[in-house]
C-alpha cells in the first residue's frame, strides 16, 4: 500500500516505479488516498510551472527545450501532460513522440500523460492530488503542459508556483485581445517564434502592457523565445527561478492557494453526501412530473 | 419587487426596464432572488445560443451580422457579453461601441455586458439564473458571446441550446490542434474570414473531421462566413435554428443540463453552510501552525 512508510521512502527517493504507483493510486481515488496524502510533504525546492499557451504557439517545443536545459544541469523534472494534442501525450502522433524518445528514457525525467476525463477542457479532476505526489517527492521542478482551451489554463494558475503563459506574435494591435483572462495568470510571457517578423512590435507592445500592471513585488517579464534552437530558454529558466524565489515568500499568495485548495477538498467533502446519479433520477422524475424548474427541483429534495 | 405578479407579467412582455431589474436582481443575489427565480417558467421558443472563440476570431463582428438578420425579420434577441474585449462589451473601446450604437437603440434588442467578477475567464457566476430571466422573457433569441479564453467556452456549452464556435483558417494541419476540447462543445462550426487563401484547405479538413465524430442525431456542421460583409449568416441562423429543434427534442440533453443546472444549484444551497472567508481563518491559523497540507486541514475542521 502506498500508505507503507517505505513506500514514502521510495516516493521521496525518485523511484519512478513508486511515483507511477503512488500517481496511479490517488489518479484513481482509491480508498485511503485521503491518509495517503496526509502523509505527504511537500519539497520546498520543487518548482511547479504551468505552460499554457493556444495550440501552435509552440509549449511542446519549449518544455522539450527545457527539459534540455534542466538535465544538462543535472536537475531533476517531471512533465505533466494534459494536452492531448502534446508530443508528451499518449494521445500524441507517433512521429512527434519518437522525437521525444530521449526524454523518454533519461533517468532524471519522469513524464506522465493524463487524459481530461470529461470534464471538459479542464484538469484532470485528480491533478491537485498529483502534483502533491511529486512535490513529495524529488523533482527540482514539476512542468505542467496544458492547453489555452477551456478550463485548464485558470486552473493551472491555481496549481503550479509560476505560470507561462506561449503567445505567438501576432500583429500588434492584437496584444489589446490578449487581456482577457490571461493577463490576471500569467507570471511569465513567452513569445515564442520571435524570429517571425511581427515580433518586435508584439513584444513591445506586451511589454507595455505588462508594465501597466506591474505591482511592487513583480512585473511579468516579457521573454523572446524560438524553441525549435534554444534561443532565449537560459533567460525564461532564470525568470522562473526569480519567479518562485519571490512567490515562496510572498504570504498573500501562499495564503490564496492553500486557500483555494482547502476550499476544493472542502467541497468534495461536503458533496460526497449527495451522488449524480442521485441527481439524474430527480431530473428524470421532474421531467415525468413536467417540472422543469432547477430551483423547485432542488428545494423538493432538500425539503423532503 | 421582482416576485410581483405584475413585474412578472411586464418581464413577460418585454419590457426593458423591468428585465434590468430583474437582472440586476438575481445578478446581486438579492435575498428573495431563489422565490422569484422558481416563479419563471421559460419561453419554449427562445433560442438561446453560446458564440465562442479566440480573440480576433470576429465573433462581434457576426454577433452584429446576426442580429441585423434577426431585426430584418422582425425578431427579438438579447445580447449577453462576457468578452471583455467585445464592443458589446462596456469595457471596449469606444470606437468600436459608437460602431454598434444602431442595436443599442434598437427596439428588439437588449444587450448587457457582464463583468467575469473575479472569475478568472470564467463565465459571470450568476449567468444561469440571468439566461434562466432572460428565457422568460419574450425573446426568439439569446446570444451569449463569450471569449475562448478560460472556462467561459465550457461553461456556455452547458447552458446554451446550441454553441457556435468561430475559428478563422489556419493551414491545414492545425485543424489537428483544434480537436482538444473544442470538437467537444461545438454545435456548429463558423470558419470566419473564409476570404482567407488557406480557408478551403480548413473548412475541408475540419468538415471530414467533423463527419467522423457525427451521430445519429447530428453533424457538426462546418459553415463559411465573411461576417464583415454578411456573407452566410443566412446559411448560420437556418444551422441554429435546425439544431434548435433537434435539440429541443433530444431528451438525453435536455436531461443532462437540467442535471448540470440542479448539480450546481444543489452545490451552492449545501455550501451556503460554509464561507470562503472561514477558509480563509482555517489556512491562515494552518500556516501560523505550520500546518500547510490541505487535507489535514479539512479533515480537522469538519472533525471539530
Amino acid at each position: 500500500l502506498p500508505t507503507n512508510e517505505k513506500n514514502i521512502e521510495k516516493l521521496q527517493e525518485g523511484h519512478f516505479q513508486t511515483i507511477a504507483k503512488c500517481i496511479s493510486y490517488v489518479e484513481n481515488e482509491m480508498e485511503e488516498s485521503a491518509s495517503f496524502l496526509e502523509q505527504l510533504k511537500a519539497n520546498i525546492k520543487t518548482k511547479c510551472i504551468g505552460i499554457t499557451g493556444a495550440p501552435g504557439a509552440g509549449k511542446s517545443t519549449l518544455v522539450n527545450a527545457l527539459l534540455q536545459k534542466i538535465t544538462d544541469k543535472n536537475q531533476k523534472v517531471a512533465v505533466l501532460s494534459v494536452d492531448p494534442s502534446s508530443p508528451f501525450n499518449f494521445g500524441a502522433l507517433l512521429g512527434d513522440r519518437i522525437r521525444m524518445a530521449d526524454f523518454y528514457l533519461h533517468p532524471n525525467v519522469y513524464i506522465r500523460s493524463l487524459a481530461s476525463r470529461g470534464a471538459l477542457g479542464g484538469l484532470h479532476p485528480r491533478m491537485v492530488e498529483i502534483v502533491e505526489v511529486l512535490k513529495a517527492s524529488w523533482f527540482d521542478y514539476v512542468i505542467i503542459e496544458t492547453v489555452g482551451v477551456g478550463q485548464s489554463e485558470v486552473d493551472v494558475a491555481g496549481i503550479a508556483d509560476t505560470t507561462v503563459v506561449v503567445v505567438v506574435p501576432e500583429g500588434g494591435d492584437e496584444v489589446q485581445t490578449l487581456k482577457a483572462g490571461v493577463m490576471e495568470i500569467a507570471d511569465v510571457f513567452v513569445v515564442n517564434k520571435a524570429d517571425r517578423p511581427t515580433a518586435a512590435t508584439f513584444v513591445k507592445n506586451l511589454g507595455a502592457l505588462s508594465h501597466s500592471k506591474a505591482n511592487a513585488i513583480w512585473e511579468i517579464p516579457v521573454l523572446k523565445t524560438i524553441a525549435s534552437q534554444q534561443v532565449g530558454v537560459d533567460e525564461l529558466l532564470l525568470a522562473i527561478d526569480a519567479h518562485h524565489e519571490i512567490s515562496i515568500h510572498n504570504m498573500d499568495r501562499k495564503q490564496w492557494m492553500l486557500a483555494e485548495k482547502v476550499w476544493k477538498i472542502l467541497q468534495a467533502n461536503v458533496m460526497q453526501a449527495y451522488s449524480k446519479s442521485q441527481v439524474l433520477q430527480l431530473v428524470k422524475q421532474g421531467l415525468q412530473n413536467g417540472e422543469e424548474n432547477a430551483y423547485i427541483l432542488v428545494k423538493n429534495f432538500l425539503n423532503k
